[in-house]
């Protein structure tokens, strides 16, 4: 049923540092310590009042319903109610929190995850089975609606938390129990006569699984993972047979194609990224990581096929995607509206995932640069800067009205933007058996092994504000190794020395990545430039929202006008497609991030004399635009906020 | 309760002709054909698909529900459904059938139009009550919402089809059971101690009433009429008392609030346009209908406030109103959306409507030159050329997806478009005393009476293509009295001539018109030329979606873009903002319509090469863009469109 092809090459894997190996400082250390002094402290509370506890304890009364079930379009009433993922919800939770306890000891925050473990121990049946919903809120339910329940997500997430959580502590309590519910899935899924051919209507025990099987060495976790990624949108497909044994009609379905959960094709036959933008994402992660643990050349095939269509077709240039809130996801290709853009965090956190596991066969710079971007704009919006606030939707453009909150009634994204943020230092780097390649610059020390010997590499650097990047190269004795350091297709004048001595960059022929093979010896210092200057982005004309305008970057980031710096009504400006004379300065209260400001014109808007429509021909006048990095936007005060800014023609 | 201010000044009420008063040809000739041959009948069947006459006959067993009951946002139920209102697309289907027969006798629809006044008879109460819905589906819960479930709505919608019968074919039965009606809803509601001090959610009894009265002269419909103006959102609030003794707390509204229903604030009060669009216009209609009558400058005063802020800040350049799908009705000041604009056809409908009772104080351009714009553009784009297809929504922008239906489950606009063409004559002249003004040019023959003397207008003229208006006055003995002529606005150089000799044009201190006082002899020729050329039209600033853009008028008409004409991709296709050389040109099988060329831009979207985001300056070429009349779009096979196309800055 499934055509698998295995790569005829011997396979290197790239795989990434535990979360412990990386400690980063400087940009992303003020972003860590904001989650781990912050960030936790508020996820906890919100997941207590929100009665998430109370669920999942079995030592205390079983609840009454808090969340409303969905309804469909036609008014009936669903079965489903964002309630059945709270696990999910306190899971990632833990995960952050885990990362936190790892950034600096916190007796608090500690207790407090050790208590939710517990819950979480005590909650577990004697088959392994463990899941708050099925077990105390529909008992008797198990594992009868994959497509909609989240019931392998809660796992897959529970699983990702139990690994955070060993790497960062040490306590095996919720690897063990999640250990256990792991093999009583495998027990229940898989191919065998007695097994439920099935899987998740909504991924993510696929990645998860990869890392239960890393950090324990059990293959057969691995074996689960890559089942669950074959068998989906198999025929006969198991999301009908499913509804059918509930008594449903599987064309009553409140989403309407399997699209939505991309089941509607085996993984490898699909083209196009279709269907709810973070289920997509985390598909695809697992799929990557498959690829890359077994080699798999048809998995990795389908993937570009996707990351072309996704990345060329249905991205934003904040590395947001998903434009659409009807199904949280992909519409039309080319269809990318700023205003009303979804573009939900998760989303972009997703396209972390994606891109990093990407990287798993070979550094390419396609997959990285995307990574980066995806990063620093998209998904590092969703959080404010002091770490206590959060963006669900993360348009492009806002009238004003667009304001991080406290909570959501589907609190997915606020823990998923601390777990990204607390542990991004996993993300910089992928390791194999002879070579380093740092796909991320950021000020950061990283104790990594590589041809058996443990090597440290510093990164002393203000990125990325500033491209100087000096990376020391610290062992006990001279190792030969590849260090692969990306040079970002964003960056036109790259400089590299070893020891002082310069060397060529040309990486056109090596996907973007300069390979120093070398033997290295204690204190190395390499020194990277990546010359950043404001560039303008002009969108494929295709998208019909950008056409006539232009996106700024500097480095890494997308940048945005404010009504704060510029005043209301900001498509009344406009910027020449050549830009004029940068200046940029530092924004007070927010940490030395920079501003960038260009000459411009502004449309006059006085003397319309209350009329509305008018023959006469605008008059404009000179004026300064400042820019601010878009993750930071709505940090200081209510107004507008554009990217794509009108263009002279 | 009410502060009524009566004008010292002795009052004119300029008053529109019957509907058999005016004959037209040309562009509304084939217009009103369409409607006489084709729509009525299409109307009259698909309300017997739907099975409204089923609800209406009570000859027939009382049938089944056939439209669900609303939901809340909260999923909770609601009392209302569209089939509440049926009466009154009934209403509206009889309407427009009875100037399809004033048109061209049709013993077919006579009979069928005869049949269902005879089933309203029947339906009729010993009291005078006659709702269907009230007296069949839901008996015994009379009056008991006037909020939400439009009673008075279908009453007035069936007085006005009563009047319209009345005068297109003599015959006297709808209108008797209709006076009886409203006999019984005037002994109802009033502000005496056993009445009711109600009024509709859904307003259009007032601008009926006002017909009834002029149709049968009596004044106490008028009164009635004034009664309902003026108890509008008086407090104590009816809607809460009548919730209140419904058992439901005013505050559980599935509206949210009384300014969707325009019941925010006494009626004088009011100086915003807000809620709901149709609504909104079928109130102020009424308004003005009062204030014309009873020369109430309160209430003309504030109609000018409200005027001035749907027209200088709410309104699109098609006079399409009403941009949002949530509430079919306002938002914000100067938030006018393109692709997602409702620009409901009814409501432009209604803005008609308003715009000609706002001239039966004065003739006065400010309001015949919107009158025109809406009913040229938001409304007639409403109904296909043929006569047989209807678009409920009129965004100014379409990818490719949004075409004319057959029918909708709330059939609103469909028989509000038909009965606006068919009765268009009604709209062109304001006949007072000792004046004739005429308002829309148009080849037709009026019948009218001025100074009690009868005089006939007869236009010829290919308006609204050509600009040069021949009008011939006959009458049988000389006659003093005043013919004012409507110059509008978009004209800069109108000429006009009497009997062949030029007369000055200096409207600025008449507003907008050219009044011509003479004693009028029979044959005399008045001629008017009103020189159409393109202009190019900017919207203010505020706008944000039409920023940086330009629409196309030539005469009343907007012109857009279409894909027919102009291949894919709209908006890579820019203009100058001084328009190049002009062409013009018949469409073919469009009877006449004239499309215009004029030299462009247009992006090249080659050499992207599956690029989204490119730092290259995009590359132009030239091009020439063919715009065709808005109302005449998605009349040649389906496509993209555009009304606001991106200026070279």
């Amino acid at each position: 049923m499934t055509t698998r092809t295995i790569s005829a090459v011997a396979p290197t894997t790239f795989r990434p540092p535990r979360i412990p190996q990386v400690e980063v400082s400087g940009f992303w250390g003020r972003h860590v310590d904001a989650v781990a002094d912050r960030t936790v402290a508020i996820l906890y509370d919100r997941c207590l009042a929100a009665g998430m506890f109370d669920q999942i304890d079995p030592a205390r009364p079983v609840p009454e319903m808090r969340l409303p079930f969905h309804r469909r379009s036609n008014g009936v009433h669903d079965t489903v109610t964002a309630q059945m993922f709270w696990d999910s919800d306190v899971a990632k939770v833990i995960e952050a929190g885990a990362y936190a306890l790892y950034r600096r000891p916190n007796a608090d925050t500690e207790a407090k995850m050790d208590g939710i473990i517990d819950m979480f121990a005590r909650l577990q049946q004697p088959d392994g089975y463990c899941n708050s919903w099925y077990i105390r809120m529909q008992p008797g339910k198990r594992w009868t609606n994959l497509r909609d329940c989240h019931e392998l997500y809660c796992a897959g997430h529970l699983i990702e938390a139990a690994v955070a959580y060993h790497q960062a502590t040490g306590k095996r309590k919720l690897l063990d129990v999640m250990c256990r519910y792991a093999d009583h899935i495998a027990a229940t899924f898989g191919p065998g006569p007695d097994q439920k051919a099935g899987y998740c209507g909504h991924e993510e025990i696929e990645l998860a699984l990869v890392r239960l099987a890393r950090e324990t060495g059990e293959q057969r976790y691995m074996e689960l993972a890559r089942f669950f990624v074959d068998a989906r949108g198999q025929q006969p497909h198991y999301f009908d047979i499913e509804a059918r044994a509930r008594g449903e009609d599987p064309l009553d379905y409140v989403h309407h194609t399997p699209e939505y959960t991309q089941a509607h094709l085996p993984v490898r036959q699909q083209t196009k990224v279709v269907g709810h933008a973070v289920r997509a994402m985390y598909l695809y992660s697992g799929m990557a990581d498959i690829a890359a643990e077994y080699a798999d050349d048809s998995l990795t095939k389908a993937l570009e096929v996707l990351w072309d269509d996704l990345t060329g077709k249905q991205m934003y240039v904040t590395g947001g995607i998903g434009s659409s809130a009807k199904n949280e996801g992909f519409t039309q290709h080319y269809d990318l509206p700023n205003d009303t853009a979804y573009a939900e965090t998760c989303a972009s956190v997703g396209l972390v995932f994606w891109a990093s596991r990407m990287l798993g066969r070979r550094p390419d710079r396609r997959y990285a640069d995307i990574l980066e971007q995806a990063l620093y704009n998209g998904a590092l919006a969703g959080l404010s800067a002091d770490g206590s606030r959060f963006f669900y939707e993360n348009p492009l453009e806002s009238h004003g009205d667009h304001h991080r909150w406290n909570w959501h009634r589907c609190p997915c994204c606020p823990p998923n933007i601390a777990r990204l943020v607390a542990s991004v230092g996993t993300y910089m780097y992928g390791v194999a058996d002879n070579s380093i390649a740092v796909h991320l610059y950021g000020d950061s020390v990283a104790r990594l092994e590589v041809a058996s010997t443990p090597v440290t590499l510093t990164q002393n650097t203000e990125y990325p504000w500033d491209g100087a990047i000096r990376l020391t190269v610290n062992l006990a004795q001279p190792t030969r190794f590849t260090l692969s350091l990306r040079i970002p297709a964003w960056c036109d004048a790259p400089s590299v020395s070893v020891g002082g001595e310069a060397i060529a960059v040309d990486v056109a022929e090596n996907l973007g990545y300069l390979d120093i093979e070398r033997e290295w010896r204690d204190g190395d210092v390499v020194a990277l430039t990546l010359p950043m200057h404001l560039i303008s982005r002009q969108a494929n004309p295709k998208v019909r929202q950008d056409i006539g305008r232009i996106a700024l970057s500097r480095g890494p980031l997308i940048y945005c006008l404010e009504e704060a710096d510029n005043g209301n009504q900001l498509n009344a400006i406009t910027i020449g497609r050549k830009l004029g004379e940068t200046s940029t300065a530092p924004i007070r209260d927010l940490h030395g991030a920079i501003s960038v400001s260009i000459p411009a014109l502004r449309e006059d808007t006085s003397g319309w004399n209350g009329q509305l429509y008018r023959a006469d021909i605008p008059m404009q006048r000179t004026a300064t635009a400042r820019f601010v990095p878009y993750h930071l936007w709505d940090n200081r005060g209510p107004g507008e906020m554009l990217v794509w800014v009108r263009a002279q023609s």
